[in-house]
């Protein structure tokens, strides 16, 4: 079997949409990528939390088998993120951010990590992504999600880890400005030729974009008829994509075919449909594998000619 | 072979996107729609020009074997729309409408359209929709494209004629309007208990959203690296999937399947993604079925898992 390294943000959300409002709910990249992971692969998580952190929420990822031993428990406050979506389902409002213990955070890879054959590196600063990179000995398959505010403020560290991974997942608008190209076919193009094989664009309500292997592949969302909350769907995405490789990767040792990549996508794309329905990790919690199953029959008829 | 009335504008264009501003240029939805069509079905147009109209302009349809009978000639100047892209490729910043002679169009279908079996009614006020209705005999289809501005301005007509069609096409933020919902799976399902069984929701550049017979199908756009001019794509889009249906119409006395359906928007899809290549209908006027029937390939090849 392989296995899943992640590392990302674990924390609590506050959170408001034309649905509803909550507080101190769980959230933070690592949690949702852990979830959707899990139903195919075991995972590994790498992060931070502080002592306020509630071991109901530990307890979530261990009942999945996802090996915590990673998560350092730190004296302070757990990261908090406060977000709005009044304005557009599309696009959070970030309201306030609390990195606490995240501050500090210098990712140590425990021992038992080291072997990983994927590796997952959520949206964090690309120089505690590159520690990560530094530290783990022969990763089949490196991942990286990345967002605005790194391409701003650390664009050249940014660009050196991008040479060292083989797929880049990040949201159209991101693309876009991360390559400076305006047209999103253009702006893959580019971004493959610095490192990453594969790009993933990922478009929210209206699905996402591959460029793998040289191939085009564009699918839509699957049509949600209730979003409650678009939190972490993208991390979602991710943990059902690398979920669905880590899988494929354990059945044989041959290189991983454009179907593989293809179907990691659908995978994604239909967990991502779940998440969005309830606010936090809820629906994600009590997601089973025949759930999953159902939609992926459901989006397939809804998708085929 | 089955025949597709068209009623729509006919007109010209002052343009202005990222990559360049053309004036003068031949536009108007039954020109755009007509010239889509024709590669699948004979066409017959319903509209009003001006004495200004050029020969080489009604010539184009006229070489594409398109009826121009009920395309009037008045005393006066021809329908001018001015509009930008300047600030997004989505959405169309309208700059100067002149109706000129359209303003008092009044459609009088000529006695050789009536048994056209298939009517497409494109975006003009409901209530000329509704005199076209009242003066064709049986049409087997009847397919309806509207906009914000009949939405907002003569709802209780557009209702009206809504009961009388079969298709509607309309783009997402109109189809949330008329719906008066918020999420577009809603929109569809209510509006398509207004009449029409069939719902096609365009997305532009994220493609399409087809609810009928009771089921969805959604697709992305083929993906375009250069975009120079998005005007007339939804009409190309209504010429593709009309003309394919009246194709398919014209094969039995079957009623149309799902199947069908889905093909019919693929094919709109696929001709769209031409359409916008170049400015004005130049890219539709040189198509090729060869050039379709090479991207309908393309576009599958990137859209099939």
């Amino acid at each position: 079997m392989s296995d899943i390294l992640v590392i990302g943000s674990v924390g609590y959300d506050n959170i408001e949409t034309p649905t509803g409002k909550v507080e101190n709910v769980l959230g933070g990249s690592a949690n949702y990528f852990s979830l959707a992971a899990s139903l195919y692969s075991r995972v590994r998580v790498v992060g931070v939390v502080g002592r306020d952190y509630r071991d109901e929420d530990l307890h979530l990822l261990k009942k999945r088998n996802v090996d915590v031993e990673g998560l350092k428990i730190e004296a302070g406050e757990t990261f908090r993120w406060s977000g709005s979506y009044l304005q557009s389902y599309n696009e959070a409002v970030t309201l306030k951010t609390e990195l606490n213990v995240f501050q500090n955070f210098n990712p140590v890879i425990p021992s038992t990590y080291l072997n990983s054959d994927v590796v997952f590196l959520a949206n964090i600063d690309p120089i505690l992504q590159m520690r990560v990179l530094e530290q783990v000995k022969h990763p089949r398959l490196i991942g990286l999600d990345t967002m605005n505010y790194w391409i701003d403020s650390k664009r050249p560290d940014l660009i050196k880890v991008l040479s060292r991974i083989h797929i880049l997942l990040l949201n159209e608008k991101e693309a876009l400005k991360l390559s400076g190209e305006v047209n999103i076919v253009k702006a893959v193009l580019k971004l493959s030729t610095w490192g990453p094989s594969t790009i993933v664009v990922k478009r929210g309500e209206y699905g996402f974009f591959m460029f793998s292997q040289n191939q085009y592949f564009v699918m839509p969302a699957f049509p949600v008829a209730e979003v409650v909350d678009p939190t972490g769907a993208g991390d979602t995405f991710a943990g059902g994509f690398f979920g669905y490789l880590s899988q494929q990767l354990s059945l044989d040792n041959k290189p991983l075919t454009l179907d593989q990549y293809k179907q990691a996508c659908i995978h994604g794309c239909v967990l991502a449909s779940f998440s969005v329905e309830d606010f936090s990790v809820r629906r994600l919690v009590s997601l089973q594998k025949s759930d999953r199953d159902d939609r992926l029959k459901t989006y397939l008829a809804a998708t085929t000619v």
